[in-house]
Parts: structure tokens; sequence; C-alpha cells
């Protein structure tokens, strides 16, 4: 790979998504690995990126790559089902850092805690047609069944803070009650926004249902990577996270204090292209 | 103004919109004015305008109207509230050619319309917060109560087709409850999404408040503004239609026809900037 050294060690882990939800992911990796420091990059002036074409979405993560790679990361976790699904494989070829996206550690956990051999995925229209969890859990387990279902509502819901209420109860039974029918017993949270509404969609799924939180998966690949690799930090303080998005959306403190679960101090406004 | 002879008259008139929610208002233009080319442009690559900053949405909204001019068109509509409410007065200062947005002909129509001098205004946060709703109604009569909304959900809902199931309504009751306490008799649909919901707002409101549908008021406005300058087409036949957008998202097909009320034939995938 590239040198490792006690400089590369103390590099930050970088971390981009299309906008806030790949806090929810950042939040994860804060818990597991609190003397790391963290770059996170949104790239809220062209959110979402889950109803735009493969293309734009692939030139859209590369610029985000770009601007990590300048920021001198160690390792890239793309927070973002949907950049996770389509660009991962264009970003590789374009630096020799480790690269993690969000999908592959959702999908072998979900192949790991599945008992009855049943798997549900939710996510975005996108996520779900790009058939990108189907495709890694097969790569796993290719006897598993698994069910998908898009639910493109959880995202505004999510972001309005509207987690718990009737309307979020009541939409989450629309999406879900197929996947109930299905007897699944393992259910995959295959957007970022979707922590959020863990409570409403364990109420709906009931106990039996193991929901798998892919940014949680995530953090805890990002720590074997970096175990593996012995890139973790040796710094006994606790690490500094750095902020950056492309533009403030109009509710950006509300929302990112929901799915950090802290305020953040200080964001930086810059230009990607 | 700028030289009107046969040739202009018979110049298409040019809609741009953040996305597809200004085919709602294209709708109105076509059915008023059936005889007049159209050129539609929908930013769907950098949708949606509304959670983005006012600096973001100007400069978007410059390099539609830059794309449409090079059409060459007699009259440009801003088919989009969060760039009609920031946008507009901008555009202006480039260009000579007649640009309407949908924020005055909704305000002017609320106006003539209310009896009991009470007015709502919805919309997304970003058209709320701008308050150009407010300022626009006060231009015209400064003794009116107005009481502004947000609805963020209602986009997601149009663009699902989440129009008049129980979600729909349980989600316009928890937005319009406190605009039926304030005893409204004319609430104005601000945002271009809106009228697909029209049916479910007007259930929740009640028959006796008017809904404004500012695409329906823009249109008239297109057309008065046409007749006025002597710009209306003298051509008898049916006016053709073209269709840009910036990309295709993933859905667009069936959230157009929806929008639409009828199928696009063809659409044309084009890059600004």
């Amino acid at each position: 790979m590239y040198s490792i050294d006690k400089k590369t060690k103390n590099l930050p882990i970088g971390i981009f998504d299309s906008g806030i939800g790949g806090l929810t992911v950042a939040k994860s990796i804060f818990n597991l690995l609190p003397n790391e420091k963290v770059i996170y990059l949104g790239d809220t002036a062209r959110l979402p990126y889950g109803t735009k074409s493969k293309e734009t979405v692939i030139l859209y993560s590369i610029e985000c790559l770009k601007f990590l790679i300048k920021k001198k990361v160690k390792l890239i976790v793309v927070a973002c089902n949907t950049a996770s699904s389509v660009a991962v494989p264009f970003l590789k070829k374009i630096t020799k850092i480790p690269i993690l996206g969000v999908i592959t550690p959702g999908a072998k956990a979900a192949v790991e805690k599945t008992k009855n051999n049943k798997i549900g995925v939710i996510g975005t229209v996108r996520t779900i047609k790009s058939k990108s969890y189907l495709k890694e859990i097969r790569k796993f387990n290719n006897k598993l069944k698994i069910f998908s279902q898009p639910c493109s509502l959880f995202v505004q819901l999510a972001e309005d803070g509207w987690i718990d209420n009737k309307i979020a109860y009541l939409t989450a039974e629309t999406y879900l009650t197929i996947l109930k029918k299905e007897k699944i017993d393992t259910l995959i949270l295959g957007c970022t926004h979707y922590p959020v509404l863990k409570k409403t969609i364990g109420k709906v799924m009931g106990k039996k249902v193991t929901l798998i939180d892919s940014g949680e998966e995530t953090a805890k690949e990002v720590k074997s990577v970096l175990e593996r690799n012995n890139l973790l930090t040796n710094r006994k303080r606790k690490g500094i996270h750095k902020f950056y998005v492309t533009d403030f959306p109009s509710n950006f403190k509300a929302i990112s204090e929901r799915f950090l679960g802290k305020k953040i101090a200080k964001v930086e406004k810059i230009k990607l292209q």
C-alpha cells in the first residue's frame, strides 16, 4: 500500500457523504474510535445523490474523494449508500488509500446475524434499484432469501424530526408490512438517514427482527482495517473532528445535531470541482 | 423593451425549475395557451433548490436563465418558488426579456380572493423563511393578516404519488390545523409540487377555503404580459413543447407524468455552467 509510519498513523480518517446523513456514520466512528482525527465532508450543495443518475453520482463522488486526498487522510469512508453502491469501484482506481463504503459492512453483518436466512433491505429508490446490498450479500452467501423495499419518505421524516409520531409509524408500517409478511429476521437499514428512525422501524418490525445499522457496522470495519494495516492512532487524547460542507442547508444546524447527537462547533463551507 | 415583430411573437416561452415541480406550472400554461411553443428546463442534477443557500440558488438560476436566453425565448417563467423568491430581481438585471416568477401572481390572486382578510401560505422551509409571499402580499395590501406554514414532507409525498392516502391526509392535517384555527379563507399553495396534493389539502381545509394554485395564476399572468406586449403567437396550430433536464432522476418518467398530466415524448439531457 502506501508508507506506514508514525505520521501516517496520526493522519485523520476522511468521511464524505452527499449531505448530512453520513453524520450517523461519523457518530458511530467517533464512538468506536474516539482518539482518531476525523474530517467530514458533506456535499450539501448537490444533495441528494439518491435521485441522481449513476454517472452524476460517480462524478460528484470523485470530486469529494479528491478533496479528502488533498486533506491527507489515511482512510476514506464513503458514508452514503448511493455513492457506496455506484462509485466505490471507480474511486478505488484513483487512490491507494483504503476506501470503505457502507454496503459491504452492512451486508456482512446481516449475513452473520440471520438465523432463518431471510434478510430485508430498505433504502432509497436508487440504492434498492442498484441491487448493491443484494449483490454484496450474495458474495457472502448465495442461498439467502433477500427482500428489498425502497422507503423514500424516511429521509424527509428523519430530517424534519418526525421520527416517532403517528405519521412516522404509519409510513413505516406501509413500507415494512410486506417485509414482515415474508418473516425476515434481519433488516438492513440501507440509508444513513434511517438510524434516526430506528425506534419506529423497530416498533413496526417487532423485537424478533434484528436491525442492522450500516453506520455501526462500518465503524467496526474501519477499526478492523486500521488495525490490520497498523494504522490506528497512538495518540491518547480525543481526536479533533473537522466538518466541511459545500452549502449550508436552511435547517443544517438542527438536523446535524439530531444526526450526530451533538452540536457541531464549526463548519467550513468549501467549493468542489 | 426588445423588438417585437412577427418572429418575436412566434418564439417559444421559456420555463425553468429546479426539477419537475415546475411541470405543474407548465401544465397550466399548456392549457391556457395551447398554441404557444414552450421550452422547459429542469435542473434535475441539482434539485432541490429549496434546501440550498440564497447564493447557490441565485447562481444556479442564472445558469438556467442563460440556457433559455440561448434558446431564444420571448418570455421566461421561473417556475420554482425558491428561485422566484430569491433570484428573480438578479435575473432581471441580466436580460430585457420579460421574466415572471410564481410568487407575484399567487400573491395577487390571494389578495383578490380573500373576503375575511386572512390568508395562509404554505411552501418549503426556504420559501417560508424568505417571507417572499408575505412581502409580495403586503405590496398589494398591507392590512391583511398572513399565516405561514412550511410543509416539507409534501414534496416527497407528491413525488411518490402518496397524494390521497391516510398518510397524506394526516400529514396535511398536522401541518394545516394551525391555519384552520386562524380561520383563513384563502390558502396559497406556495410550492409547485403542492397542486398534486390539492384534493387532500382541500379536504383538510374544508370547502370554505379557496386554494390558490400559483401555477394557474402564473399562466394567467403569462397570457396577460404577452397580450400587453403584443407577443401572443399568431400561429393556429398546437405549439411544440420541448423538455430539457440536467439529469434523469431515477423515477423521472412516472413523476413527470403525474405532474404534467401527460407523457413526455422526448427529453434531452444537457449540461449547464
